[in-house]
């Protein structure tokens, strides 16, 4: 039986379920891939602090170079989170000769190229299943398994925090306020939840995967961004009278050698395969030119979901020091990716106006709007309120995000309407 | 570039599949690789034939030995199916040193443990990701992606003849010779379609997909078998006026050490997640001690997704070759693995029963189940007909299949009972 060597950076939420997969899993684990993988050495703040899980206090240590630098580890798992001193600390490993693990999908969108390129100089493994979707191997599907494949499209349902507070104002008609506080109460949401709820997670999650898909480095500044905060229920209830719901999805797309990416509330029709992807889970649609559409859905976040991915890499990168293989690079694409600006994107959308109550409002907006090209696919205007400005609701046919923003800065400045318009894009088929 | 040399056995759907993803995506997958698969040999029956792939007439052979016993060949890929030569060849493969990529469900299901076992001796890669699922990647995600985890419970959708069948008379309320006949016409069904409305193919991918995850043969022959030929539009009906729909599922749990493997029409809750796998599609529902609850679909048949899935496998073996890696075995297992007898599976329990229409047959009825310990948990009795048996329908508790073929074999005697009661299984939570 060949042992393999293992150092943690980190002792954390995600850190204790790999301790704690490693004790419970052992015999099986080592069995069943003829490798044991021991814990050498776990880098921690503090020594003493109480913690669940039982790992022996000689193995712990607050000095980074008696994991970085050990001879008795073979693979540095990093399991802190964070761009410093994680980044250091993955390069320095790599440096050092040792295979990485990573779960960081930050350190990974915003230094991406650094890091690749570190792990191809030292031809050592680098591997990161548990930075997307948790339990789910997103990661290996996009570089193993569909790896015959030009990847069209990947839509994707990344942030669990999100797509928990979207579930539960749709079904139980919650304020954003209300479920923000609940996904925070039942431990779905960090106490500082702003990373999730701005979109700026499922931009890192959209970088890495987009990355993959297209093997070129895809910048995380380079993908729109846009989050959940300020999301209506209004909008929901609307949504749902046309048959859609409303979910925070990651969407790459490839058309004619361009490549879009961006991260924004979408609209999707009540019986697609991710509106069934509810609360804390992550779902992957993706449609690849010969495989076509398939889609892979679990748990995103979570100790022990997390864990089984960190530690199928931890096998992954066993095999390869037994093997002595060289890794397969991650950027693979000679010339450079060609991005598209988010104001050439086509889409579909769901506009909400806010207007006073009178005659040829309708058709004030609706000429604007026919002005700059964008055609109406449907229309709800609800009877008159008691007070205040009266909805009108309209989904359009597809059009240009160029022409949308212009057109909706008109109608925002006609005298008759009197709140800044709601924008939700729909789906594309 | 390193190069390596693959041999096709067979030019069929498949074989030609696999041809055309080489030609079209080569210098994609040569940059993304690193490695060039070229196709050096393939087997055919008759070489002069019309074929719509454009494959060059000197590469195709019918002698065997052409491809199995040539120095250019690093890689023997069978694509022909059936038991025998198949059987055959993939030893002959083994034994020449060849790394060995198969599509073949059947011959791993009948002759598991002599292949595995050949290619543990040879310490040869054996790949076959597209044996069971198309492209979907339910191969590779059981070996490596959740291999940290103890599969608790796999429950899927496999065969897409019979999926589309069941799907068709459920949404148009076709009878089933009607939906069969549509399916053939389009092309979801062989003009011989009985492997697969008999669930043979469905057991033959979960002896499969059990033997992955439990790390020892299931033999097929162990598995109980029970496929859609003779559902009843009827019951489907039925059904829906609970909440169910009707799904052929391969089922394996685990539970107390024992694992249960089964295969039969299953009525599924209207809003599970495999509920949602219509038509042609395959879908996977696995559930690991870490990971827990995990979905994969896809197309489960057809030339391209199958092809996108043999690539994948021959990139892995051309990473294999290149490496000089011994493959992990597929058989971990130290002890036999205790299979259930179907007699002792528990389940909730369809029954529709067709009875005269006389006072007291419910209660005579009710009172066998009770007497063999079968509590019920609803009943539709539908009013009079005109003439013929009344249906009595009754979704049962947890019972013992054992119980419950004793209590039916009674009751079907019973004088009021005038044909033979139908029986569904209602998936467990």
């Amino acid at each position: 039986m060949r042992e393999v060597g293992v150092g943690l950076l980190g002792l954390g939420v995600v850190g204790s379920g790999v301790w704690e997969l490693l004790a419970r899993n052992r015999d099986f684990l080592a069995r069943k891939t003829g490798v044991r993988l021991t814990v050498r050495k776990i880098l921690v703040r503090d020594p003493d602090k109480p913690r669940r899980a039982r790992v022996p206090r000689e193995i712990l240590t607050t000095d980074p170079r008696e994991v970085l630098e050990s001879r008795e580890v073979d693979i540095v798992c990093e399991l802190m989170g964070g761009i410093e001193p994680a980044r250091t600390y993955l390069l320095a490993a790599l440096r050092q000769g040792k295979h990485v693990v990573t779960a960081n999908k930050a350190v990974l969108a915003e230094h991406g190229p650094e890091i690749f390129q570190a792990a191809e100089s030292a031809e050592k493994g680098l591997f990161f299943e548990a930075a997307v979707g948790g339990g789910v191997p997103i990661v290996k599907t996009l570089r193993e398994s569909l790896s015959a494949n030009r990847i069209r499209r990947l839509t994707a349902i990344v942030n669990g925090t999100c797509n928990y507070i979207l579930s539960r104002m749709s079904e139980e008609g919650l304020s954003f306020e209300q479920a923000l506080r609940e996904a925070q109460e039942r431990g779905f949401a960090e106490a500082d939840p702003r990373l999730d709820l701005s979109g700026r997670d499922s931009v890192h999650k959209l970088a890495i995967l987009a990355t993959l898909a297209y093997g070129s480095f895809v910048p995380a500044d380079r993908i729109y961004e846009e989050g959940i905060i300020g999301v209506d229920p209004q909008d929901l209830i609307f949504a749902r009278e046309f048959g859609y719901c409303l979910k925070l999805l990651a969407i790459a797309r490839e058309e004619e050698g361009r490549v879009e990416v961006r991260v924004h509330p979408t609209l999707i029709p009540e019986d697609h395969v991710l509106a069934s992807v509810r609360g804390a889970y992550n779902g992957f649609f993706l449609e690849g030119d010969f495989v076509g559409q398939v889609f892979l859905y679990g748990l995103g976040a979570g100790a022990e979901p997390t864990a089984s991915a960190v530690v199928a890499d931890l096998l992954d990168a066993a095999r390869l020091i037994l093997s002595g293989a060289r890794p397969t690079p991650i950027l693979f694409r000679e010339s450079p990716l060609s991005l598209k600006p988010q104001e050439e994107v086509v889409s579909r959308y769901y506009f909400r106006f806010s207007a006073v109550d009178r005659p040829g409002v309708l058709s004030q907006i609706s000429g604007v709007l026919g002005q700059h090209g964008i055609s109406i696919a449907s229309v709800i205007q609800k009877g008159r309120t008691e007070h205040g400005p009266v909805p009108i609701v309209m989904l359009t046919h597809e059009a240009r995000e160029r022409e949308v923003r212009q057109a909706l800065a008109e109608i925002d400045r006609l005298e008759v309407v009197v709140l800044p318009t709601k924008v939700l894009r729909i789906l594309e088929e």
